[in-house]
This record gives structure tokens, sequence and C-alpha cells, in this order.
């Protein structure tokens, strides 16, 4: 680990449940634009359902890697605002996430193995005077600003600490069987489970995979390979087992819900 | 007041009711780029109710003083488009509005207490021919640029103006008592009212509030105070009184309307 | 035609069926900047309808044209993700289009008749391995970026092909009578048809215009030259007939569908 890795390209993402009809993601980009001008902005997601920590946390983790070094990622789904949780800057890799110390940050820390946490404690680098029910604005916005235009490093954020954990569902392993769970779903509708591409043989012809009851039609490489309104299983971009309806909206066809079995034998 | 405060940022914001399907939105910003390629961007909302004057003039007002000196704020809210009704350049302290003159910046204006409105009657100016239904893209998009590039200044415009003002509902301060009501919601189902801090007393241990009939069950400083599920009274971070659900949707969980009233006694 | 027609401005636009929520978009976006820091990114939008080709095709020929020389679009509703069908570079006008060969680029083309296009076969440019299920991470977003940074040029991304036309409904054109269609809708419930400005009269003060079997009241310039609640139709900012409702929605007024017929005499 090197703690110097880190040296700013000005870009900085927003990651929030904040919605799309409120001014309050606007009004961090103005926070940031008014200390950071040259900062360049760019929205993950904000439709992240309210205070839903775990999916902010996977969209974090799926994302993050895909941008370039010296990215700053402001995430914020805080349901403990303005209460005794800690604020902190993590640097990942070559990256920083600044976030509520909630476990938002914790999948993308698993999936580097390489990272710091500082707890975010400078408050000369806060917007004062700082509002109970709105940190994006008065903390996190001014403190990624100042560490995409490099004022600061995260070291001089505040002290390292271990950060909050948040934990996963983890599939089952037994003998040529999966037993994972519905984890999500995408907009097109289709299923996301916690079972991996490397949980599962190499040789996937004779996979027999069964979602909350419903037996998967095909196992396939891409969703145009089935004809409309067969249900599939794929490994997504994420390099995880999917389940789709071809042409269709899984989700609503078979009438999946979060958390429901996914069974995977061969 | 002074007339020579713009100096352009080269930022202009985008506040419109055009929804995020169409492409109304990315229209205009094809007509900024082309005529001013070093613009940056930056999307306010695009979810106001269609033609609410009111909800685009408060989400405004709530914004544009988080940007920095020399923003232009370009807003369309626009029922009267290609009628008589005519169309402005604000200047606000330092930043600039561009917009319909038909209230949307009246909030905005009234806060601030030093403006100029100008009439936009400068046609050079406009992308021709203009389309009777779309000014945004051929009459305010392209004085946006022209504008935050530092081709013209606000004076240059038209003509200076009284622009129309837009009557919004005032709390009733009686004896220990504020009779206010409703006036929007936010995505996460929070209240807000017409009730400022400013209104309310220092002491705030024994504030009784009702809203709708329904008796708030706590005055809290932030959401995370109280278990799920409590009805909580706060001042949010736009300094009005706010009535919110720990955890929860406060509009769906008390059925709550616009315009319903909300009393504090103490 | 002229094959050195285009130096790149720096903008990426991008439009897709990808939704709000999930993180793809912003996936492609970090991909974009990995490779060319510099880029300028626009949504222009991510609700088109899961794999509507037609939709998408419709939203990206009325927009491309509103942005600079030298504009990159990068456009992906692709439902044969992964199989046989082809990937294209479009050269149109001073332009670039980056897509799935599916018809998505037809409408534009036809407007401008003044393009070329090339199968996407440098897989050199591609970021491997490619997902068979998200080409806009792998494959149309590493080639934007070639692209808009001016790395390459259209005609060195593959061999020129003839590419995947859209066969969209005509009207009927008959003596002083039209009959069209419905061909969409926009966020304010205005409704689309497939009449042209050019395919009317000079005169339109006696023009009869039946939607659906709803004769509309009367024809306008503008939505506010009506009375709250009459249906008038306009010609609208794209040059086509528009029904539309004063101050409300026609679509769920009229409860208009796609594909209606449309009759215009006079």
């Amino acid at each position: 680990m090197n703690e110097l890795a880190y040296s700013p390209s000005g870009i900085i993402t927003i990651l929030t449940d904040f919605g799309l009809l409120d001014p309050y993601v606007a009004i961090m980009k103005g926070v940031i634009y008014s200390r950071f001008s040259k900062a360049t902005l760019v929205d993950i997601t904000h439709l992240i359902a309210p205070q839903n920590i775990v999916q902010g946390a996977f969209t974090l983790g799926n994302t993050a890697p895909w941008f370039p070094s010296g990215t700053v990622h402001l995430a914020v789904v805080d349901p403990g605002v303005g209460t005794a949780r800690r604020s902190l800057v993590a640097l990942v890799r070559d990256q920083i996430v600044v976030a509520p110390d909630n476990g938002l940050v914790w999948p993308l820390l698993e999936a580097s193995q390489d990272w710091h946490c500082y707890a975010l404690t400078r408050i000369d680098l806060f917007s004062g005077p700082v509002s109970p029910t709105f940190h994006g604005r008065d903390v996190f916005a001014p403190v990624a600003a100042a560490l995409a235009s490099g004022a600061v490093q995260p070291r001089d954020c505040g002290p390292e600490i271990d950060p909050e954990q948040l934990r996963l569902p983890e599939p089952q392993v037994g003998e040529q069987l999966l037993e994972g769970e519905v984890v999500g779903f995408d907009h097109y509708g289709n299923i996301f489970t916690n079972i991996c591409d490397t949980h599962l043989p190499v040789a996937r012809g004779r996979l027999e995979i069964v979602v909350a009851g419903r037996r998967v039609d095909r196992y396939v490489r891409t969703y145009g390979e089935a004809k409309s309104g067969v249900v599939i299983a794929l490994v997504n971009s994420f390099g995880t087992l999917e389940i789709a309806c071809a042409q269709g909206n899984a989700k609503e066809t078979l009438g999946i819900n979060l958390g429901e079995p996914v069974h995977v034998h061969w």
C-alpha cells in the first residue's frame, strides 16, 4: 500500500438517493464549482431507493473501477445524517471516496483490498454553518472539491479509522450445487443474483437454474440468442449470474422479489 | 446596486419542466455549445410539473445562491410561449437569469433585493427563425450562451423593466401562533411549509405543530434523532419548517396535499 | 461528399434505453474519460423505451442537427447486442454517430443525404475482453472516445457498408387530403404525427383535422393561443403536425395510442 498514490484527475462522480426532482444534487454541484471551478462532474445515479445503503454500495462498487485514476467519488445515502455517525474519506487504490461511514463504501473496499480510510474531522474544510440535515451540501461537497483540486490529500482529512462494514448475503456452495438469492434488478427487469461467474463450473451446457421455483429455460451468452419471451440465464457485464427474459421484463414476467432463492446445480 | 457587477464564470444552469424523455433539453445544450463551446452546463431539474411556475420559481430561488458569481441560470417553465408575454434577462447580484417574464424569477429577486431586469428584445441574439413553441431553443439558449461567454451584458439585451411578480401564500402570525400551509414535497415525501426558521421562537421544546389535523410527534434537529415511523418537524436546509416521517414518507403516511393548513403554537 | 469533413469538437452526446437507475451510462462515461480526459459529455436521453429502435432513431434524428460540427453521437438501443448484428461508425455531414447497425441512425442519414457508413471492425480500439451483453461499455464508448479525441477517423474504423434501414410509416397524400398516423408523444402528452409542415397547404384557416375519430377544435400557431382544455393542432418545433390540449395532456384527455389515424382535409 502506498499512501501517496493519489494524484487528482479533476473528475468528481456523484451517487445519491436524492432523486431528480429536487435541487439537492444541483446545490452540491454549485458548492463544488464555487470551490473548484475546473471540476468535471459525472452523475452515477440519484435514484438509489431512499436510505437504501446496500443498493448504493453495490452500485458504487460496480461503477468506480471504470473511472480514471485520480477520480473522487462523492456518495451520499445517509439515513444517519446529523447524528453521531462518522463521515469518511477513503483512498481506494488510486481513487477517493467521500461518504458517510455507514457501509456505503464497503463493497468497493473489499474488492480493491488496497485502501486506507480516514475519519472526516477537518471542519475547516466544511461549508459552515453545517446543516444537520444536508451534509451533502455542507460537508461532502466541499471536501470532495478540496480533494479533487489537490488542495488536500486523504490523510490530511482526519485520523485513520476502520470503516463500517456491510454484511451481504453470500451464496452457499455445495456438491455441484449453489444456493444464492436475488439481490437486485435493473431498468429492463433483469434479475441480479449473488452468484458469481467464478462460482460456476467451466462447462455450462447442463446447468439447471431455478429462481423462486421457476426453471430457467436456457443458459446463454447474450440476450439476443433466445427468442422473445424465453427465460434465460447468463453472466452479465458485472461478472454475476443474471436471469432475464429475452426482449422482455423478467422481474414482472416471473413476479420475482428481492431475496428470493436462486438454485443452480449441474 | 452596480450594473457592472457581472463577470461571467462560464457556468450555465438549466431548469425546465421539459422532462427527461424528450430531447428538448439536449437540443438547448447543442445550441449553447454551438455558440459557446467552453460552457459548463449544469442541470438543476427538468421535472418541474408541467407549466407549474410556482414550483419552478421556488426551486430556482433555493438553488441559485449556491452557484458561483458569474453563473447564468437558464429557466424555462413557459405556458405562454409564443404569445405576448415578455422574455427577460435579470441581473441578480452577481448572477444572471434568462427566463420568460411570468414570475419564475420573482422569489430569487425578492430574496436578493439587488437586481435589474431587462426585457429581452435583441432579436439579433436569437436563433432564427424563432419557433412559436420552443423559445428555449431559439431565444433563451442562444441568449444564455451570449451572456455566459461575455459577448453581451444584461443591459445590452433590452430596456429595463419591472418584472412580473408572483404572489405566494404568507403565514399568518398571531400571539404565540403561526398559521401556514403545505407548499411542496420532496423526493422522500418530506413536507415543505411556508413557515420560516425566523418565524419560530428561540425555545422550541414546547412547540405544538399540527398538519391537516394530525399532531406532529416531536420537534427535532435532524431525521436520525427519531425512531422509524415517528412524525417529526424540523428546520430543513433551506431554513423552513418541514414535516417528515423518520425513515419513511410523510406525504404518503399522512395523506397530505398541497395547501393543507399547518398550525404551530407554543 | 467529402470524407475529410470531420474535425472533432470534443463533444460526445449519449442516447440510450439504459434508464437512470443503473450505472450503465456512468460506466460508459468512465470509460470515455479514461481514454479522452477532455471529452465534453452531453446526455440526450436514457429513457428510450427498452429496445425501441424507432423511438431512439427519431430522437437522434431530431437532436443531432442542433449540435456543433465535430460532435460524436454515441447511441445504444441494442436488442441484438452480442449477436451477429454489425456495429457501425457513420460520418453524417460534419458529425459522427457510433451505434449498432440496426436502423438507429437511419432517419438522421435520410435527412442529411451526405454520409458514409463504416462497419466497426477495428477490435484494437475496443476495451477487451468484450462482454457479449454490454457493447456500450466495451465497444461503443472506447470508439467514441477515439473518434472524439481525433485519434482515428471514421474511415479508419472498418470497411464502408450499406447500413440497415428503418421503414417508417409515410402519410398518404390525396386530393386536399392527408392520411397520417400518431407516431409518438412527449412529456406533456402532446401527440406527434408523421405529417410534416411541407405536406400542409399554405392557407390553414379551413383545415379539418381528426385524430382517432375526434375533431380537433382549432389550428393555432402556439399553445397559449387557446383557452385551457381546447384541443389544438399546430406545427411544432420539429416541423411536424402536433395535436395538443391547451394547458393539458392531449394523450390522456383523448385516450390516444400509437398508430391511430390522423386525417387532415381542406
